[in-house]
């Protein structure tokens, strides 16, 4: 049985360029959709059994983030389920992976994913309780659904709003997403059920669906970044943006996340609002708060590493996060989780995965409540 | 909040015709693709907290099996993983529903799904199984791998072929394979430890991933029903069957069972080889000491309901269960699943359903054991 | 840390004749409480990290069944949860086993254990369904309650009477219970759900809970053998079988079984009430019918290898089996599981263990299902 | 079938008046082994199908904390694995309690018990893991092993040991170390994985395996109440505290705590060493830290309700806390969870219980993280 690659599956990606030889495959990453952006991947190669395979990406110079695949290794899976970390050299503009495979067949991903199934099965889980409500804001390009999940009472005195996947390839946002749900549902955690006596939660854990389905890394089915959206978006370009600030607008903010994953950065590290001319010093405050507070809970997290003053420069109160802060006057995060791993904790096995990105996620809750307690 | 009707995910289907008024939501079912097949529906309803439903499937006249819709009754699920069934009327062709949601959300559907990421999760599960070997046997015409598992050593004594889905609708069916599959692989379990010491099983758990995917009931992409196939299939419009024959024909078949969904009769059935010319008195002896068996293992099976003779009539030579008793002149069998329930053990609150299709899916090894023992 | 051995537990029990040197630890079996026989044995070692041992059980001339340590292997655990087994020679009336510990801990115990927690566990998780009545028939001498678990209708057309533990050290027929209760419960498995039409259940999962807490392999805390009782069994020495026979008496018995372990022989077998005088052409065809089918079902069951005809002679008649078989005229049997492998389906790392106990408990429902409905 | 009591299992213990009236079953509380000590009870009450039970427990005057029958609710189960709250009400030195089962068997008891056989299956997970090692340090009067957990290198930083249930009846202590041990083996939570690259923990998930077997709230079978034998205990009367303590001694102490539950105080509290005469400023400063974090992190924690100054007063030097603070000047705290509920953030249904208490367990590693990195 000779080689084949299949990533015709939800959120599945490859250029294939020559697989006649297992010791030189050789494969290019797609364009995201209407997109210059490269750099997602994601799929399955069968007919490899008691073979040593040489897999090469190639022409990585023009992909979004050619840095980002310095000391990158490839998310490896045999069964879609359990991954873990393949040991890969970078040089010329590819990045080469070889191994032994134990089976017929393996997965490999830029990253462990979070599909669109599981997405579903989350939103069904938040459905069954009764203190959670399932809106769909409205519809994207391609007709699927932006999920809302609204959790606590509508007369809350702290309305928290965190997002997730506007970059549809930033898996680990989901992931943290996903973590952060399960344990604000738990009754009996005391910080769940300290926060739902006076907050209400607003969130968007996949904000796109289509980039997502579609195997992107940053842009929906238009081609469109969503992250550079958000002072003037559009129904017909940006419908994720669009609904979900509309929604936003009616309800009001007090504390915002927008969760994204960092391609060239080992580390977890947050970017506020200091960029903003409206920046306030109460603002500043509660950035040092949270800082300080984030870094005892979970020490993956830190403030050495991270954007550099003006980042988001010209196109900054597009973003988000500065939108949201500006306009609500809150607290406003972008909380970036790395593609690699964390360069402070490395884990040779798994690298930065789902499981330490649903961890962070639990721990976010214990961050918004000492900020709400002590402010 | 509006109602809003989604059916853009892995094997929705639907036509809305009115939702503005939540006691009278119009729905239609969707053709086949290329096709003029109609029976299968998935869906998700949104905005319907706190108020009764009047759901009406209509113009059902025209869909490929309006006997299917008497005493059928819509599956139903808050979280798109735990199904049940709500009760239904049929009248004037119409399929009617009255009920309350106790969630702003519910998915519905002609049957319990499998969906495309369980069929990757079951042949990852399989494929970190040493005895397994997972083969990709060709490509449909939307580009997705037939995936063929072959458990147990390739000089084993006998060759066991089960195919399911070659009717994409037919969930059940790889319900049933999801059962057997998982119990062959339970080294403690006698009778699969006896089984794979002379037997070789290949098995296709989804015969048509495209029809699957699509939503379809009965076709492949090409509005093409597989199981009309078995005599030329072509690489063009039926490359399922084709892969999946040749494979057959190199490998050699001695027992050969193909699952299905039956839309009308609310039972568990077998439809053999009787109608071939070329039945032999040692193949009525084997279809003999099967029924015999296999109702005594799981009584949800019987014998009594079932196709009348001459069922598949001039297109017989064609199904894939009559070519292969033909061609290989050993047993071969249709098996048929209902979508309504068991009229001899009917569960009101279930019906038939994904859980009893994988029970039924245990207990066919034990009754292929009984065969190869004692004929 | 100096090697140190521990059997101060539920089930616990063994001899220390010498432990001061780790190559050649010599141990003994304790006899049951007031009694002779001497075959179970449970105990802790600890302190036993990167080392080989070699463990020595002497003077098995005197154990109840001297010819159960022929290839017999010790069953062993790191974590007093999953057992496997390590080899052993048989020598000159000693046992013994020579390994590596991966832990500074381990467990070896004469067969994998169903603790009486597991015991507690078992009638609770029983008591959680309607259709379960737990009753205390009445208390041991230590005290300790005789759990019956009736399932399904007081009013039901056949009386299933299945006890286990007569003998607390063959803890192989809990673990046969604990399949078939659970199996029974599974409201959409038809079997179950066909029995529970017209069959009553009466379960005694453990009738030994002092010998079993106690740690013997035969007799409760007087020292009787309880399976010797049941012609004229007494409040004050044997009050497990008074108030079951009572109970049996009052209700009646329409099939019954007695579950045991063999310490001999490598085999699943049955014995029946041939040797009564009063038994029945019916029986007769009960036993052959029952026979038939229970092989078909579960191949490690087999009827070549077993007791001798008039194996239980003299005392024959307060034998439960055979006392239940006269009574009621019913069929009536002793079924008994190997300690040490199945010979006809060996399993070098697992032997005979709790869960093909549990199997065969589950495949007991389709047999008796059968039994009830083709005569 | 008339009622009966059972309480004969581990830690099983209640006095039963009468039981002949179903709305006026009368108990007593029972004494410690060789003590004048009497609180905890659990028991199994059978035959109780469908009626309305009314049960009072009598003289609880004379039981050891009186002032803890005061809003104190019934801890029930039907399985003996799932456990809520009945409400009771207390007057005239009696507790009272009147419900409707739902079964035919419930079991009550004073908090959610944790058996020896969890404890043993702690200590068996404990042991898979190659960070850990199982260490039997000796055996009680009843020759019980004491169990001790040493995870990560011996040669690391710091020593940290954590005892808990000195009182054998105060299971919610080893829930505690269930949580936090379980925690404390994933090697992916970033507060785990730093804490091993500089602490080797020592753990005592039960002191008192005899108390606890006995069912006694607060002395081990020779009437001792372990918590006052830390300056002379005796391999006699305290061996418990003997061979931990000549453990601490030999590897040192750098931070402690002693789990423990209070009867009468509704709050999570700790008690350090003020009431030293040794106590340093250092050590004020660390306990400051640790309230302060501890807080943040689990906000069931609490410093404003707790124990006067002077709580232990004379005995003070003998308690476990105040002799490792004044020994090893460091860190010492003795850490109380309620038997009622937590009155800042009460919860009808479960009151206090096991899982909070295994959450709080998770999150003491959190504040010892913070303490180490901040002091």
């Amino acid at each position: 049985m000779s080689i084949s690659i299949n990533s015709n599956f939800d959120a599945g990606s490859i250029v294939v360029h020559d697989i006649s030889n297992p010791q030189n495959i050789r494969l290019g990453i797609r364009n995201d959709t209407n997109s210059e952006f490269a750099q997602w991947f994601y799929f399955q190669i069968n007919g490899i059994k008691s073979q040593q395979l040489s897999i090469h990406f190639e022409n990585l110079a023009t992909t979004a983030y050619p840095e980002g695949w310095n000391n990158y290794n490839l998310c490896a899976s045999y069964d879609n389920q359990n991954w873990f970390r393949l040991p890969c050299s970078f040089e010329n503009n590819t990045l080469s992976c070889t191994f032994n495979s134990s089976s017929n067949s393996i997965y490999l991903a830029y990253f462990e994913p979070y599909s669109y199934q599981k997405h579903q099965e989350l939103i069904g889980f938040a459905n069954l309780h009764e203190i959670c409500e399932h809106t769909i804001l409205g519809y994207t390009a391609q007709q699927r659904p932006i999920d809302l999940l609204t959790i606590g009472k509508q007369d809350a005195q702290y309305k928290i709003w965190i997002i997730a996947r506007q970059h549809p390839g930033e898996t680990m946002a989901e992931w943290f997403m996903d973590g952060l749900i399960k344990r604000l549902f738990d009754k009996q955690d005391p910080i769940s059920h300290a926060l739902l006596s006076n907050c209400q939660f607003n969130l968007v854990p996949n904000m796109n669906p289509d980039g997502a389905i579609l195997g992107n890394l940053r842009t929906n089915s238009c081609g469109v970044n969503l992250n550079r959206e958000w002072l003037v978006p559009t129904i017909e370009n940006s419908p994720e943006v669009f609904y979900v600030r509309e929604k936003m607008l009616s309800d009001n903010v007090d504390i915002f996340f927008d969760i994204h994953g960092d391609e060239a950065l080992p580390y977890v590290f947050t970017s506020g609002c200091a960029d903003n001319q409206s920046f306030s010093q109460e603002q500043q405050q509660l950035e040092d708060a949270f800082e300080h507070i984030f870094q005892l809970i979970n020490p993956d997290y830190q403030t050495e590493y991270g954007y550099p003053k003006n980042h988001f420069s010209v196109e900054s109160s597009s973003v988000a996060t500065k939108w949201v802060g500006n306009h609500f006057d809150c607290l406003a995060y972008t909380l970036e989780l790395p593609f690699k791993d964390n360069a402070n904790n490395p884990n040779i096995k798994y690298g930065w995965n789902g499981y330490r990105s649903q961890l962070l996620g639990q721990d976010l809750l214990t961050a918004i409540h000492y900020i709400l307690k002590h402010n």
